[in-house]
């Protein structure tokens, strides 16, 4: 039976959004987009909310993800700018929760572990592995988007562990899964 | 010509959120409900943000405002209980941007201005002063109600400034509103 998934990850920022939808067939895991939304500059507030708003809601549509992954910094410059990026956070996990979407939030540094093996990597470290791991023929510009793509491989990497065979319940689950193992 | 306007004023926090809807009618408001949402103490982040949703679209569907009002804290303790704030306040925004309804946000200080003439107000003043101004017959006993209610109110004094007597566009539009003031 063919087994699949399809995972919308988001990095909202208050003057963009980079975007990656990854679909996983029989485990193995390809990329269906990935881009950018930039907010118009000279939008106020709330239109730039009502922009992640209708933008996530589109891609919703558009891709029809069962579940989204969002790249979440817990740590910021100071109050207010966390406010707003919260509330840009907020918005775009609302548009999911308007599809019924179960949510998920990765810091950047545990995604950056999870796509390259080191959590300090740079955003340019983290497309290089994309690009390796996918096949890409190019990396975008703008490495929101990348980053994007990562929220969402890196939700799929968590998430299936526990049927990758360095996971076991037991040892009697080990055994079962490694009959060749036991000497 | 009958003039109605319906606002709908919320006070989000991460644990509950107070509302109030008021209804204007020929520049006379009057309310029409106001009360606390819960949110489940043992939901998790994503639970408690898709009540507010819910909830907040619900109040719209049943009481079909043509304004959002929003109290807006703007300075917080620390970053992370900010970032969770303005997610709270982005989720509640989202379910009046999906209803397309303007969204206007006051700070806690304005709305106090606004209802007492103090912006230093206490809850309890507030309470006290939206009892007197509507009749009400008793305070609610949690007073984020009364916060939702005062943001309504507030809202409407804001936006109905233009229209009392202590605002002109000029002289001409004083002399046509005061003829009886010219001697």
């Amino acid at each position: 039976m063919t087994e699949k998934r399809v995972i919308l990850g988001i990095d909202p920022g208050t003057n963009l959004m980079g975007y990656g939808i990854i679909e996983v067939i029989n485990k193995k895991p390809s990329v269906v987009d990935l881009g950018v939304i930039t907010l118009k500059k000279n939008s106020d507030h709330f239109q730039k909310l009502q922009q992640i708003f209708n933008q996530t809601d589109d891609l919703i549509k558009n891709y029809k993800p069962d579940e989204l992954a969002i790249e979440a910094q817990f740590f910021g410059k100071n109050v207010q700018s966390m406010l707003k990026l919260g509330r840009a956070q907020g918005v775009a996990i609302s548009a999911a929760l308007s599809h019924q979407l179960p949510v998920t939030e990765y810091a950047p540094r545990k995604i950056k572990m999870s796509i390259t093996g080191r959590g300090d990597a740079s955003k340019e470290q983290v497309a290089a592995f994309l690009k390796s791991i996918f096949g890409l023929k190019e990396i975008p510009e703008n490495l929101d988007a990348t980053d994007g793509l990562a929220t969402a491989l890196c939700h799929y990497y968590q998430t299936s562990q526990p049927q990758q065979e360095t996971s076991y319940k037991s040892w009697k689950d080990f055994i079962n899964k490694n009959p060749k193992k036991v000497v």
